[in-house]
């Protein structure tokens, strides 16, 4: 079996070989036939995005081909589609997304690792491409990951809580009982931030907009685990260190909106403390003054995953996603989605793009 | 000798102590009588500050009284009278001044350190008080510093060379070749980096404001050993680092501005670099977008030399301040400065408050 082409039952009459030729033939299987979300020129993702038919793909010795379970639409597809991302795949012809788990359809006969038909499987470090129906890439792409989460928690945990994750790791050394500040609270990376934060007693001190709605959305965050919910408005006091009460002052923060909601954090760091930019919400720079830089000692740091990712931490990766992974299992980690099918990605992007108002994070469902 | 009260000759005479006590009485040696800058509130310098005489002091067995020689007025003195500063000395009667040279008038019979009469000597780390003719001090305060430099060299050398050293030595590890880039270039701690820079063969990029006289200014910073100097309006242009030439993109800026010359820096970052900020002359702060965070990686940091001097790094800077004094009586380290007789304290304090126009930083001369 070892050496043998490996398919999922139900699939192997769908794949065209001969039978006639040596085992090295093999190489000539094939994937079936995929549907795309390509795009040929930078523009409005409502504009320039289309699905198409894409032929099958040929599989090399080692590689692998899966079918897509489910794939999100963050933010950072939408920016890639526009051009506004500094990473993007060449055009023409790119396909659309970047994160996603995969059922393993069939494995090349030269693979050697672990990996079987039906087995989930994410790209990791992501990669280009996920908004199709079947790929094929060489083994050491896939991650094979645990199947008894929800299909949207391992399409999505590489981005978002995967970044939450390094940003408590990366910056500063954090201790129980240690406090930390963020802004943006209620996006998917602030929402795993307090769930990641309380699963290692860091407590958190967060910030939200001021929006009819607000008290509400305070709630959902205790709920999770967030020690302090404050509104911009509420904290802007002179002494607003008072508001802290029995919390230690923050040493790390995290910001992901900019303008006045970037200033509250640095208001709120202790001495010394760093604060740590992800996302610009609000299209507003950081300002920052002088004084928090030479008598508070501040200090300002960025953080992208993609770069991380570039710098060869694949084996760490697939780490984290396992410990993620498992956080979902244990019902430590959750946040809202919604998954639409693959058929209606016109609405999913609709939604993703804010046209429908106000929506939880759109998964496509294969 | 070793344990005998050495007097400088000429001031033995004017020193009272009685010859028929034991020599443990040697305690009751007292400084000449002394005038000095005080103040008792803070506010503005030419209001609060008064020339006041000042009664002996007595001297312990193991301090040491000096005659100052030289002080500067630091914009740092200027900010701790008007009570700007976050560390200040305890009201009334604060003694103004926190760097200087001086020369030992006498020291206490049990004084072990290699310190004698006629020795120049420098507060270090620096402390309060230099504004004033007689200071007596424990032996530990003084350190002991070559006589062949030009006397404001050596009351000038802990603040802006040392502030200047540091930030070249504790931010980025630089290497021969390496490029750096400062705003605020004219000022003393900037050329202080250009030369210290050109000691380790590290090239400079500076940034001056627009003004009359900026040709003259640039020459003289070339003539320092500047790379390159550019007006700020020379680098409103879209491809900022096509100016550069053959020089590598800094990995390391100095910003004591704000405003628009700090956002310059940031433009000539390379990927990766940091932002040292340790002033902010425009009195605008800092303004950061959030992708020079994200996609540039870039960070930002803050240096303050009274906060370092308290990190227990007494060793270190009495190691520098010589290294410093070396490269200043080998012809390599130099700025301009102007000596003015603390008889004339009132002028010298006008000219460093601005009201004279633009003057060469105040030295007090005793």
């Amino acid at each position: 079996m070892a050496s043998a082409l490996r398919l999922l039952p139900s699939t192997a009459a769908r794949l065209r070989f001969s039978r006639s030729l040596p085992f090295s033939a093999a190489a000539s299987l094939f994937s079936p036939p995929s549907k795309a979300v390509l795009y040929d020129q930078h523009g409005p993702p409502d504009q320039v995005l289309r699905v198409a038919d894409v032929p099958p793909v040929e599989l090399g010795e080692r590689d692998v081909c899966v079918r897509m379970l489910a794939a999100p639409i963050n933010p950072s597809d939408i920016n890639r589609v526009q051009g506004v991302y500094p990473v993007r795949p060449p055009l023409p012809a790119a396909v659309a997304g970047y994160e996603g788990v995969a059922q393993v359809h069939a494995v090349g006969p030269a693979v050697t690792r672990p990996i079987s038909p039906g087995d989930w499987v994410i790209p990791s470090p992501p990669s280009f491409g996920t908004w199709q129906t079947y790929i094929v890439k060489p083994e050491d792409v896939w991650h094979k990951v645990r199947d008894d989460v929800p299909v949207e928690y391992a399409a999505t945990v590489t981005v978002n809580p995967l970044t939450a994750l390094r940003m408590l790791r990366d910056f500063v050394d954090l201790n129980p009982g240690d406090a930390i500040v963020q802004n943006g609270a209620t996006s998917i990376v602030g929402q795993c931030v307090i769930q990641l934060a309380k699963v290692q007693g860091i407590r958190t001190i967060n910030i939200i907009r001021d929006r009819p709605g607000s008290e509400e959305a305070k709630e959902k965050l205790k709920q999770l685990g967030a020690d302090e919910v404050f509104t911009e408005s509420q904290l802007d006091v002179k002494n607003v260190k008072s508001l802290l009460g029995a919390l230690p002052e923050p040493a790390l923060g995290f910001n992901c909106v900019g303008g006045n909601a970037a200033s509250l954090i640095l208001k709120l760091l202790r001495q010394g403390g760093t604060m740590v930019t992800y996302g610009g919400m609000s299209k507003k720079p950081v300002t920052v003054s002088t004084s928090s830089f030479i008598f508070k000692d501040l200090s300002l740091r960025g953080f992208w995953l993609q770069k991380w990712m570039n710098s060869d931490k694949a084996e760490d990766c697939r780490i984290m996603i396992d410990y993620l992974l498992a956080l979902v299992q244990e019902g430590k980690l959750k946040y809202e989605m919604e998954l639409t099918p693959f058929s209606e990605f016109g609405l999913a992007l609709d939604k993703s793009l804010g046209k429908h108002g106000s929506q939880p994070k759109q998964v496509l469902s294969f």
